[in-house]
């Protein structure tokens, strides 16, 4: 697979960084990193910057600014199946922004904090021309191991928490002109403790399906054989697809993600790992197989097609961030 | 005192999230929040934006916008007497930046996380059309109680764990468009870690001495009697104030700290104290006095004075953020 661009200048940027001995994790090796406490318990830390998406105008309303503010890093700590503690919340507000904007934007912070029981611990408060907002969530593994992106292995089947391709939905709807998109992520916290019993490696879907395969994969050469894409997509999604003439797997291939957890689980821990979510009341989907193959394998209306994860993924950046470019070359790759 | 009025729109714009039942200390009540973990540890976090700075180019040298995002979280660990555990980095990257731009500021990062033992647990990467850092610190406090900022009495004696105003002084020289100003504060992890046994209350320099006063004193109607404040000035600060022609405890007033920390010590005690900090090679600097005044009482050249320090801790917002407005309206306060 295709080495991400965007792993390869992180690893640039950091190439001089002190480590900690008492960290279980490498980089990009998890969600969250794994601090190893003294006690003996492992701590989750994450942290997360809004900026882009506020620029690109996909925020512009200010609740679900600060709503997403808490839910990028609350999903970083579902996707290690971490026990929530609590989540720091830095803001730098406009300069001039109305009352009204202010508010909608903590009301969102305070609505997600209270659906995830992620209480704020603290923060920190800053001035300048636009909004940006940094959250840093933690939590806490008391015993057993952490879950990480590490460790799928071919046979392995693929799910997903929830049905997929809202994100990717959601930003290409905000580019049409459409304002009445629900998308409304919430962070996988309850299946992710499930999960880290069940699942050989999960990650969070943040940056779109096929991006968290890549990560998924591209370090142990792992591929994907993915199911009909159509019955895993979100019906929203489903119809923003049919509406805009794309073919159903475009909807995974966005870099704006809906923030399910995908899991690998061992076959023949499948049918139990269901059945235990279906007793804790949801329903795991299952999205296809872990191969050793490097690619991904897509089966749709056209019969089966291989793509590149990390084509696919870097492909936004590439485009220059600009979407009509970026759906162009992405149709130009099957 | 004058409230504070960061304080109490920070209170504002928090009044609706949910808090930690695990969390120790309430709002503004010590430098970093302290949350009790399962096994009795206290763990130590802070989150700081380094926005206003860059944006007034007081850190326009990206070595030193990197050195400083890493000291103004570090130095909240110290200010409760935490144990480093590591840094989370976020930053927000100029498009289009030189590579040598991006390199210094690495290097800064690295040169403060080594300078402090302080290793990168992991970070989040943006890009916008300016720079801007936010990091949270992590540390650990295994036995015994956190250092807060509330606990000083009136009798304690007021110490410095160094010389003060090189903050103020910096950003005084830059302002007048001098670039030869030696700025590069330590956090004291070393000496909040001693304090923590030593001192009634603590907090660091952040945001400068006399806004630290306030934020020591208001919630329990305290005063300060301060010695003469040329013998606590760095030689770079008492050099600055005497060239541009200011009294010297204007190097104590600006709203750029010098990040050392302010401590309050019981009388009886303070022998013991200065002992072993000499023991462990530093020499704590008597600053003055707590009272029970509610104000901070100057002793200079023009015999005592008193100045409300939540005013001075206002004026340079009530300034809009005008350095020269608000150097004249600091002189007319006297």
């Amino acid at each position: 697979m295709t080495t991400s661009l965007e792993v390869s200048f992180i690893d640039r940027l950091t190439t001089g960084f002190l480590r900690a001995d008492a960290q279980l994790n490498a980089p990009h090796e998890s969600d969250a990193e794994l601090i190893r406490l003294p006690g003996g318990a492992i701590l989750a830390l994450t942290t997360d910057g809004i900026v882009e998406e506020i620029e690109a105008g996909l925020y512009d309303d200010p609740w679900l600014a600060g709503w997403m503010s808490v839910v990028v890093s609350a999903s970083d700590l579902a996707a290690v199946g971490a026990e929530p503690l609590g989540i720091m919340v830095c803001e730098t507000l406009p300069r001039g922004a109305p009352a009204a904007f202010i508010e909608a934007l903590q009301h969102g912070i305070a609505d997600a904090v209270a659906a995830h029981a992620l209480p704020v611990l603290g923060g920190d408060t800053n001035h300048s021309d636009r909004l940006a907002l940094t959250t840093t969530a933690l939590g806490i593994i008391s015993e057993g191991k952490p879950l990480t992106r590490r460790g799928a292995m071919p046979g392995d089947l693929l799910f997903a928490t929830g049905p997929l391709g809202l994100g990717s939905a959601y930003a290409l709807a905000r580019l049409r002109g459409e304002h009445d998109s629900a998308y409304q992520p919430r962070a996988r916290l309850r299946e992710g403790i499930l999960l880290r019993h069940w699942a050989n490696a999960c990650m969070d879907t943040s940056d779109g399906v096929i991006a968290t395969l890549h990560e998924l994969g591209c370090r142990d050469a792992l591929g994907f054989a993915l199911d009909d894409v159509s019955r895993v997509l979100h019906p929203a999604a489903l119809r923003v697809s049919r509406e805009a003439g794309l073919p159903p797997w475009v909807m995974l291939a966005g870099p704006h993600g809906e923030f399910e957890l995908l899991c690998a689980v061992s076959p023949e821990r499948s049918a139990d790992f269901v059945d235990q979510a279906a007793r804790e009341g949801w329903t795991p989907l299952r999205l296809g197989t872990v191969t050793g193959s490097g690619h991904v394998a897509l089966p749709d209306g056209n019969g089966a097609a291989q793509i590149d994860a990390g084509v696919v993924r870097n492909l936004f950046q590439e485009c220059g961030g600009d979407a009509d470019r970026f759906l162009g070359a992405l149709l130009e790759l099957r």
